[in-house]
């Protein structure tokens, strides 16, 4: 555990008020000391550091110069709010961030008025800010939407959606773009290139620029002594043309670490008349702390470390993530096939695909957080011949539905979907979890859906994607480490739509999709030794199902249980739809199916959240027991 | 039936292999004949006209300069594709638009090479073309990708996501932005500000001044001339900023009805060494059929009409659309609550919500063609106290999904969603059903989820979703005219999760959800006549499901069958999934789901689509006769 750092300001800093009541001399060691606390902090529990690092002084700054939470705050994506919640009233418990029970990663509307949007996905805080601004406007009533995005985050086309919408909010709307030339990955495209080319192209304004350029749109009250700056404000402006064609007035760029700056240029922007404002504030990911600084990554994500070296805790040494199981699988299958390329939405790493980018870099792309672009972009490589594999968490592809439906499935071009990070996902939570895909998916014609049980499923099934070329297809697998089966020599294609008996009994059957396959044999072995002789099979496809094994376990056994990381909708009604088509159920059918639970599950432990979702081996055995009506006793109570 | 047009030139060209025999000169008679062939087949079929008559002398432009159909034309969403259609083989068939087994209404791989990517909802196309680009690139093989995208169509997110990844194609990739200032409604935003500042604040480019902009990106062995000319073209150039920030060559604008201007340009475009190109192009919706260029809309979708006179076929008179009972209901109910807003992705006249937005135009907002931006807008006001109806399409808000995901249902927020179009749509075909809003929805903790069975039905469910202030609530409702019930005088909140029994019966169960209520009175009389007492339920609830009907339906009837209209995964799923939770199929429950089929069906009239799907009254006794083994004789042959 980090010591707690010596922190004399912060610590009779508890909200936004008590900071207000600072004189601006102060505002510098307040920083300083929300720094050492942040670093402390996500020492002790790991989480996000440099997002949070490199906004420091624009926290202070932005709390100390508009109303919380009467002005309505947005950080997009929230990987960076950390220090918010410190000077949000939360420092007591940041040291709970991401554990069961404790402060969410990202903001979260019940924990604090401080945070009246949640994010975790990126790009939705300028729709969101404009909601709050346009509300208030309609209700006569004080207050804006501020929304503070990354560079990374403008990418997506969501955000320009909002930004050609921001016009109406008129001097309600404040967006902060917060460029540090680094998302998650290093930004890609078109944008990227047009904001470096900005910041480059000039030093930064100082305050007294930036101020004659936002006067222009102070109230009257304040215009005369800026009236006759305006034209000499106008003709020192080079950049920003992107954002003024879209109807926001231009202000930047500023050095996001220099309060001097920031205070003032932000008081000018919050008594404007006219809006809405875009400042273009240019930070430093994981500033003030060397570590992080020198890291290629920033420390965007990090396990607890030592605050003095910077040093990691190193996880146990185990199974390869199920990530770069995939990376390598799909890296080494196309040395020898030229079709095979790779997508990715700004997440290379976490794709595993840097390897592939490394052997194959012609055929790799990164689109930056454009998962509607990705899709679409990939079913044009499908026409052309190619046999293009989308990467996409789960829950990140939700937000290419429609080109999932439009573009591939209702065209059957074979597009494959690597889903990475299907089911809970631990200290992500709820946001990050990746619990519809299955339903989502397997409820569209044309498409084949399988879930890899473990690593070597999974390259097989890497391998079956590979050479389906009549249609798309989708592997979903989840976040973590796979479970320390052997690895095949060769991938072999496996059959569509068959699934495998791991484990062969008499009375009770256990139909598994993907993950769950461990807990199902640790049940049946359990249930064998209440004397239930179980078969355990991986049915491996969702779509199409193996529909005459299904037929054979359902009719030959006493109960039937589904099991899958999936909401309501997925496996176990495709299994349950099958049967009643098939007048199964009509002479008796004692079927269950297990999926997760129909709420949001807050971060935890994934064995906890496993056990929350009542989908552990335990309650298998309880599932089949209460089905069979056996009492406490263990007996069986047939009505 | 309109007369056909005489054609002599036209009657000449079968493909673009043919069109580009002919002399420049000619093609200006050839672009006038294929505007009076358009006209005179929309006149027979009705469809989309005022779009493809925009386009006229672009569809000649593009096929007698590129090389299709190796190089690829994409035209975004589609409606303008007729008079390609009839340049590109199938000629003989237009006049089987969007009916039965005819050809359809937008592009369509299956159809003709000459489409190479299908399209019908919008600004998917630069990110298909790119993928085209750049597996021709990849291959090594001649090949452009050539996107045709509307100025309405270029506000959605996916276009800008795609135009931030464009560079990397290079001259590849061309994108011809077809700016008419009007997609289905005018244009809103931003970036339609943008587009007329630059057409408005200069003249038409002469073909002279734009081939020199293009000069400088032709090979080297062309630029002698051109180099000297450079340095003036660029002088010249003032618009385009924003597609240059991303990263194009801009060209334009340029008068899309002038032959004489559109041929040599792309030729330049073609021949360039440099890219991404963007060609702005303006045209005129309509052009060139003065009944169309003089209607607000433009003759955007249309009846049958009279060619001589415009005059459209009247629909016999009938109850009225699902979409003006729910505009009006809403227009009424905020007339006397100042919460209730209104939002809409440029469908305001489609939606219903025009009435909406005249007489509460403060609380109306038409955000353009950006549904992810409209969803999260929606979220943003809720989470401020509003009360907003996102009014999309069925098929259109998969485009949200991740939003309704992430930012309504994850954070429980009350926004509404009036979900028009859900179900089979007719003429319009497979891309625009919306066939699994249940499933996608229904899975998603916190939402509610209804359908109405009627115009009526549909007057109270807007009610229970402006009342439903505890979280998410969507209502679906279909494409068409209502039933002809009696509206109500006051609208009623539904209690949320209670179904309603329709007709009280003994030996059969119907449980509807939704549109097909009105097939499963009729089949019960058929029922009913054959000895078989019929109960019929309305559900009005997907989610939550009323279970103690549910339970009582299902366990005192011979058998129950559930109707709905959408894919598997919905209603049916959940029904199956409460009933084997509970173990009501442990001894035996005769149940069977009726639900769309496991394909994309193409466009055909109503009701020969519901034969097909399996979802009318003949189909739903069929189901129940075979549930309870009745062979032919009318005989229950029980196992």
């Amino acid at each position: 555990m980090a010591e707690t750092p010596n922190t004399p300001l912060l610590d009779t800093v508890d909200t936004p008020t008590d900071l207000r009541r600072l004189k601006p001399e102060q505002l510098r060691q307040l920083a300083d000391e929300l720094r050492q606390e942040t670093i402390s902090a996500v020492g002790t529990t790991g989480g996000h550091l440099g997002s949070g690092l490199g906004v420091v002084e624009l926290t202070v700054a932005i709390h100390y110069v508009f109303d919380t939470p009467n002005d309505r705050l947005i950080w997009d994506v929230g990987h960076q709010c950390y220090p918010h919640k410190i000077l949000t009233g939360r420092r007591d418990r940041i040291r709970t961030l991401r554990q069961g029970g404790g402060l969410s990663g990202f903001t979260k509307r019940s924990e604090s008025e401080y945070d009246p949007f949640g994010a975790a996905h990126s790009s939705t805080s300028i729709s969101a800010a404009l909601g709050f601004a346009t509300a208030s406007k309609l209700a006569g009533t004080p207050g804006k939407g501020i929304a503070v995005i990354g560079d990374g985050a403008m990418s997506a086309g969501m955000a320009y959606e909002a930004m050609n919408n921001a016009e109406t909010a008129g001097n309600r709307l404040v967006v902060i773009l917060n460029d540090n030339d680094m998302s998650i990955a290093p930004p890609v495209g078109g944008l990227s290139a047009y904001l470096s080319r900005m910041v480059s192209s000039r030093e930064f304004l100082g305050v007294r620029e930036v101020m004659k350029r936002v006067a222009k749109r102070l109230p009257r009250r304040f215009q005369s002594a800026a009236r006759k700056t305006d034209e000499y404000a106008r003709g020192m402006t080079m950049g920003g043309t992107l954002f003024e064609e879209l109807g926001f007035y231009y202000v930047g760029p500023i050095d996001g670490h220099n309060l001097d700056h920031l205070i003032p240029v932000l008081e000018n922007v919050r008594d404007a008349a006219e809006g809405p404002i875009l400042v273009h504030v240019v930070t430093k990911k994981g500033k003030g702390y060397a570590p992080a600084e020198n890291a290629a990554d920033k420390y965007h994500g990090v396990q607890k470390f030592d605050v003095i070296t910077g040093a990691q805790a190193k996880a146990p040494p185990g199974p390869p993530a199920y990530q770069n199981v995939f990376g390598e699988a799909l890296t080494k299958a196309a040395a020898s096939d030229d079709r095979i390329c790779a997508i990715t939405a700004a997440m290379p790493s976490g794709t595993g695909l840097d390897k592939f980018a490394s052997a194959h870099p012609d055929r790799f792309f990164d689109v930056g957080i454009a998962e509607q672009h990705a899709v679409t972009f990939a079913a044009g490589l499908a026409a052309q011949g190619m046999r293009p594999f989308c990467a996409i968490y789960s829950t990140f592809l939700q937000r290419a539905y429609d080109q999932v439906v439009h573009d591939v499935a209702i065209q059957n071009l074979p597009v494959r979907f690597a889903i990475d990070r299907a089911g809970l996902v631990g200290a992500d939570g709820a946001t990050h979890a990746g619990s519809f895909d299955v339903t989502y998916l397997a409820t569209l014609p044309n498409f084949v859906v399988m879930a890899a049980a473990d690593e070597a499923e999974l390259v097989h099934m890497v391998q079956t994607c590979i050479e389906h070329d009549s249609g798309p297809i989708a592997v979903r697998y989840p976040r973590g480490n796979g479970t320390g089966v052997a690895l095949p020599e060769e991938p072999v294609a496996l059959e569509i739509g068959k699934g495998r008996v791991v484990r062969e009994g008499k009375k009770v059957a256990i139909l598994s999709l993907g993950t769950r396959l461990t807990e199902a044999l640790k049940a049946a072995d359990t249930l064998e030794a209440k004397g239930l002789s179980t078969t355990v099979a991986d049915l491996r496809f969702a779509k199409p199902l193996d529909e005459a094994l299904i037929r054979r376990l359902l009719t030959s056994h006493e109960v039937a249980v589904t099991i899958e990381e999936n909401a309501i909708g997925g496996l176990g009604a495709h299994v349950l739809t099958m049967a009643s088509d098939e007048g199964l159920t009509d002479s008796g059918l004692r079927i269950r199916t297990m999926r997760l639970p129909d709420l949001f599950q807050d971060q935890d432990k994934p064995e906890v959240q496993y056990a929350e979702a009542r989908l552990d081996a335990e309650a298998i055995v309880d599932t089949v027991l209460k089905a069979l009506r056996y009492n406490e006793a263990g007996v069986v109570a047939r009505a």
